[in-house]
């Protein structure tokens, strides 16, 4: 179950946590106020629509990706509720104050929880890492330590470097996935072979991890093009954009992953872990391209690189560094993050460029809907 | 599988169903239509998207919910398919009937499905009490009873208390549970120790019945709005109380499980059932109340009843009562639900209260939108 | 897993694969571009939805249906994201050449990939019949071979028959049933015991293979009325059909499957296939029947005919033609989809008479909205 506590600290979980919440209460009470705008229903339904599919996507999907490790699988799919329902109420009340800061009361919207959940992603995706090594007392501590720094970074970025929501939270990826390897390597220990036995995969259970990584690979596109409500044909080519990433990297991970069994057999880990490099490695700059090539060759590259990590990775992190990344969660998040961001800003600088021989020259063209290529 | 038949009686179930779908096609050739009436295309996609959300829930949610006990899992999930699809049948017509209180043509809408389907879950919420208990014979007997009680019990009060369609719905939780507590009462007998090994979870199989409950939590916020279509103001006000409920009777409810464990352990049972504890209670007040920190009172308040619940009740039940509630439907739907009317109650009257107050004070008030706090 | 290769042809899945991801690449860059005129952003969105719909179902639905077997389960999963995501990438561009004759540019709509989905999902019809006789590039060719004959064959229609979308996509039934029916006799050999042995279904994991049925039972709705988002008024008859079909058909399959077993219990597999009969066998007239008794006769005619062909045709098709269909892809959906053939033809037929003897008739009818009864 991963959650051992000394006989003597049994009773501090809940404690600590019904403290917690009472305390959240408390805030939500004095500082809290719904939306009570009138809005167009139309529109009310459709952040609904992708509130609904973020939700899938953190409770079901990052709740059985993990749960093929055999001694993992269920405590795994229960932290990961605890984690997400304890996270978003956090995060809400912090997106909110860092919004307006000032303690004047927080207005809650659709769009809020919306982007509470998604900041309450970075925390499932950590969560990944150190799986086993934490019980839940540290990773609600975790918890709160990482919105609290994710939330503050996308602040300051938007206060300083006048980016929009969503180049904002797609640094999501790589920022989650360094933090939970951060906290795996704080949390190291000699291994021995117990651990090891623990991370075996559960023959039975694969099955389950596959269906998580399915809601992802379906709901990703709607995940990529969450905060581009307001711009249809940006939202178009990030969903047009992820879908051809993930159907080249599902592709290619499945294929490559034969390569390193001795009879050609597909590894399970692999599929559930590259199957959605491509969609990492695409959001960042989602919204930029117009031809699916240059996403599909994103996602080939991608799958490659995730592929690739998963094979040769987990044996240098175990013995060189001492981390132990038991959900793999490095070549998951962490290296096609890395590729998605060199991309964006590659495009940007593309784009940039093509802007100004533009102004100077001779023809004029419609600067309204910049993208390259 | 808990369907055994005396030998004789084998070829009752296909007999016995065959001529009830029979029965039903007749009567829907000769008493129904669809509704043919030209309709915004708009609203027509929207009553359907909340029609599948429903659907997802009693077909997915509640078929896994209970698939985690070691004997019942497979049927549990086809019974529950087979009860869903004859329900609903029933309760088209039934519900067209009682709406026109005579034998004209009934006209099927969209809604009109979806209402049905609503109403088709109270016999799954009950056969969660009688799981390993019936066959499935008595099981569709008990559907037929069930579906008419609950519809003539809506019909009544829709005629003379004058109270909406949501309000009359939101009682479905209360009357299912005692519904199929009565049922679980009546097939009672002395408990020997197999049924008690019958009754254990079985530890592979309790991911489906995580899973079973993840489909609820996500899709109950259109459960609970799904009535108020009209009023987008109560329907905003509806997803976002049963959203911060659930949040918090999630946390709630694994972190006391804890607690009852020797070794500081989660219990699996208490979270399928408590986690949901929240969307229950909230149910029936959830348009009325329009600040975040009552709705997360409620589901703190709900998470500890039905833990609570979870880890005393059985034994009462089983060696005072002599009932053996199988799903564990007092203390998921039972307890909550009536805690949910209480604060109903409750709030209509503060709420009547104030508007009084207000009638005869000097202020004006801006009366359109009643809501307390 | 399915997948043995020679030692010496280990690296040829890779290989072959990655070099038709290039090639895919490469075409997409000189032969496609994203559809970048402006769009009603609503309805862009519905589009969407619907997409996701019927990813859903052939992600999830089909990769879990066949996943009850006891030794295809996890490469059922595996091998059905890898086939869809390549037949998807190979219909767009098919499609897009088809439908212009011309090498010009093909412009790629949301409804493209929509469209293309459901011609990918013939090959993930025709792998059921064929799982575990073939490896993966024996199954990436039948990809290739099935999606090309499936899109010709829509293009002939279209082209000479003046038949709409809806009607030509329904013929996917019959047409993938017998494809793979075709392909798994060209793969026949002397059944052994030992792919008796494999045949037989895991118990443990029977609950994924309910979980992929309830899928597809879910949103079979979505997909019989996915081409038909112009006209709302046969969109909504399609739903009413088919929803009204699938209720019907599960009960009646259930029901009848218990007449089979010594005991009077339910088998597992007739349920996975023939609760779904109903769906295929109204997808072919859904937009025409307009009371729901049409539809709930085709349902129940539907439902007795798969659970009957599961009693009976193994037995056949085992040791007469020698053809050994895994998943029963011959009657789930060959059979019922020639029902549904027939019940077309024959509407089609009574609604022209009724047209005619309307036009020589005296009384002037709305001529609009023809429709049978």
């Amino acid at each position: 179950m991963g959650s051992k506590y000394p006989r003597s600290m049994q009773c501090f979980l809940p404690l600590w946590t019904l403290v917690l919440e009472v305390a959240l209460i408390v805030i939500f009470f004095f500082f809290t106020s719904y939306d009570t705008s009138s809005q167009d229903p139309k529109k009310l339904m459709e952040t609904y629509r992708v509130l609904q599919d973020v939700t899938i996507m953190v409770a079901l999907g990052f709740g059985f990706i993990n749960s093929s490790l055999r001694r993992y699988g269920w405590s795994s799919v229960a932290f990961n509720l605890f984690l997400l329902a304890l996270a978003v109420q956090w995060a809400v009340l912090l997106d909110g104050f860092l919004e307006q800061l000032s303690p004047k009361k927080v207005v809650i919207k659709l769009s809020s929880i919306k982007l509470a959940t998604m900041s309450a992603m970075s925390v499932l995706i950590s969560a990944g890492a150190v799986l086993g090594k934490t019980n839940l007392v540290q990773l609600v501590l975790m918890a709160l330590v990482e919105v609290t720094a994710f939330d503050v970074m996308r602040m300051i970025q938007r206060k300083y470097f006048i980016k929009d929501n969503h180049v904002n939270m797609m640094h999501i990826h790589v920022f989650a996935a360094y933090f939970g390897l951060m906290v795996a390597w704080s949390f190291r220990r000699p291994l021995h072979e117990r651990v090891m036995e623990k991370d075996q995969t559960a023959k039975s259970s694969s099955l389950f991890g596959m269906l998580g990584t399915l809601f992802l690979w379906i709901f990703w596109p709607s995940f990529n093009s969450a905060l581009l409500l307001d711009s249809p044909n940006e939202r178009k080519n990030a969903m047009f954009n992820t879908y051809y990433a993930l159907a080249v990297s599902a592709v290619t991970a499945i294929s490559v992953s034969s390569l390193a069994h001795p009879q050609g057999k597909i590894n399970m880990n692999h599929i559930h872990n590259a199957v959605l490099a491509g969609g990492v490695a695409v959001g960042a700059s989602c919204y930029l391209i117009s031809s699916p090539w240059l996403a599909m060759v994103l996602g080939l590259t991608a799958g490659l690189i995730s592929t690739g990590g998963a094979l040769c990775l987990p044996m240098y992190f175990n013995h060189v560094l001492g981390i132990h990344d038991t959900g793999g969660v490095y070549y998951t998040f962490g290296l096609p993050g890395l590729l998605g961001e060199i991309a964006h800003i590659v495009l940007i600088t593309y784009q940039v460029d093509q802007t100004k021989s533009a102004m100077f020259g001779l023809k004029p063209q419609n600067m309204e809907r910049t993208s390259c290529i």
